[in-house]
């Protein structure tokens, strides 16, 4: 069997025992709150990961592309929520998509849109289905669950399109947080997002889904109450990031990176590994995080135990990753050829750059290359 | 003829007018000062680019990993020169892409891999070809020009290797620089690799090649005396990083990611576009340069002029930019669907997430799709 030690590196490793407990325990909340989970594969992209995550009480999963929507369309998936507000322009691919997959819906958040999707709809005969985007504090995009658009956009949408629901993401909720402080962003999400649905629904509308979520609002979560289904991506994964602000332990984070020492420094406490900017992305999310800066990654050896303590990557170049301040004991156990683990700060930006994952069982064998999808295309 | 009028974004154009300047422009300096141009290919790896950009007199080309390398060597190149430093691990599949292309060579900084390599040679019935690295100031992989390593890496390698000759790259030319620091650290880096090639040569060993180079060195450097070649890759495309520290003009600039107006938030000036963290990078190289901080990538219309004044992406999501402060008159010339183009941080690094470049001569009518390969494998 082939194994961690042999691989050409850098390469993307999952350890599936791991994902499978992540998976598991973000289903077993939903299902203690009375809420459905529809996982967000924009994170590992993967119709295996798929096949793991899907809560089979409600059946579908989200995606961020269209690419991503189209891949899990071709593997026979029916429900997908493109989670993304889409442009008219992208309307001809969204309904490709839909003839795959009939219960593909997308997001907006305007009234003109709407009208198009409307539109559009009429022309092609099908009824293009449409999640209305509700702001509830990540201000990015999204209409105010009190705004007059909200109303507006339901009727707009009416006349030839589907309305599949109000949904939202708090995206605050990814903050330098306490706990008490999730708690309370994970319900003005929930809060937010049934008001918009209640008002939808006192004004005539049939909202049949109310969805919501983060991986730390749905981690934190005290009630799901008017939800639907949660949202929720990279709790599969899991990354120092999300270690950091507690949505899981980092013994959990299933997903690193296996690099190859390339250079001792030992004059300036240097080792180089083949990891740098690329295979371990450019994402610094966890330097906004006081006193739990993880650099690049953390390394460990590879079996996911640290060298003689803690080891970060704090320097990239485009193929180059600097261990900074190593000791004699940490050089002797990590000669050069020797390989590494790293542990991303961002497991979503990470992941992107490669075409499959390592698959192991919590050891070094490597039980199954799963492929992955990349890009828009 | 498709336009990028209709293409599905996010996308990467790649403006072949700029490029073939940028080309010419290095060309014909390395030309003036008597050196030969060995240009990298990790920034834009495309065998369609490498054949714009090689130096006639030269032959040559870099690569950053096995990958690369291997892709160029498939498409008939046999110069190749792996600028990476490379574990004995891999030297398995350096021999593999050195039986495609004949000059195929690598980078090496230690007595204990050139062993290896001497080694691997005698058994393996082929001679590798490595490069000492000389660490001229960049503080990464390299020894220093008057180690005792040099020579008794020379002496190492002799023993069933070629020393194909001493390699260096000044990469805190890359600092916030004026071009008189680029200028002196040119020199420096020139002076020190050809003091590495005296001493070795003092030494007895042949030393064919002597190898130096960045984008900032070879723009600026006074003097070649003593170089074989010069090694330089993002002035090809160029980047909003390049053009800020006086490589090149910002409308020399070749590469830009199209991308799509997704929502307008009116209420706060705020315009979304299709093109967040993946699209664009995490790159946020530009924030260390005082006053000329770029965001996440500069926004032009498609035509790629500005809209009424200067817009930035200054903010990302895995698939939002965020484009804030906008003005009435921007959002009317930006309305929904709209396309415009983002010129990247950090071009090696936005590129590395596209399969393909859409090719335009100057205007919007795509001439040609130009297949780049990535990743490592």
């Amino acid at each position: 069997m082939e194994s961690l030690v042999g691989i050409a590196t850098p390469a993307l490793h999952l350890d599936r025992e791991r994902l499978n407990k992540n998976a598991r325990r973000l289903l077993n909340r939903a299902q203690q709150l009375g809420v459905g989970l529809r996982p967000h594969l924009k994170t590992l992209k993967s119709i295996d990961v798929a096949r793991i995550a899907i809560d089979p009480r409600h059946g579908g999963i989200a995606a961020a592309t269209l690419n991503e929507a189209h891949y899990f369309a071709t593997h026979g998936l029916s429900d997908i929520q493109l989670a993304v507000c889409l442009p008219p322009t992208k309307f001809a691919r969204a309904a490709d998509i839909h003839k795959l997959a009939p219960r593909f819906s997308f997001f907006i958040d305007s009234v003109e849109v709407a009208h198009a999707a409307a539109g559009f709809s009429r022309s092609a005969g099908i009824a293009l289905s449409a999640w209305i985007e509700i702001e509830t504090g990540g201000q990015r995009t999204g209409v105010l669950p009190d705004s007059a658009e909200l109303v507006a956009i339901a009727g707009a949408l009416k006349d030839g399109a589907q309305l599949a629901g109000v949904a939202t993401h708090a995206g605050q909720s990814y903050g330098d947080n306490q706990v008490e402080q999730i708690v309370a962003i994970a319900e003005q999400e929930r809060s937010s997002v049934v008001a918009a649905a209640e008002r939808l629904r006192a004004a005539g509308f049939e909202v049949p889904g109310v969805s919501a979520g983060s991986t730390p609002t749905t981690t934190h979560a005290r009630s799901a109450a008017g939800l639907t289904e949660w949202r929720a991506g990279v709790y599969l994964a899991g990354d120092l990031y999300q270690a950091a602000i507690g949505s899981m332990q980092l013994e959990d984070v299933a997903l690193d990176v296996v690099a190859s020492v390339i250079s001792h420094r030992r004059e300036r406490r240097l080792i180089v590994i083949d990891a740098g900017g690329l295979a371990l992305s450019k994402d610094r999310s966890t330097a906004q995080l006081a006193g739990r800066d993880g650099g690049y990654g953390l390394v460990t050896d590879l079996s996911g135990r640290p060298v003689f303590g803690a080891l970060h990557v704090r320097g990239v170049h485009q193929e180059h990753g600097e261990i900074h301040g190593v000791t004699d004991a940490q050089f002797d156990a990590l000669p050069i050829g020797a390989r590494v683990r790293v542990v991303p700060n961002h497991a979503c930006m990470t992941a992107a750059m490669y075409g499959e994952y390592l698959v192991t069982d919590g050891g070094l064998d490597i039980a199954a290359r799963w492929p992955r999808t990349n890009g828009w295309g």
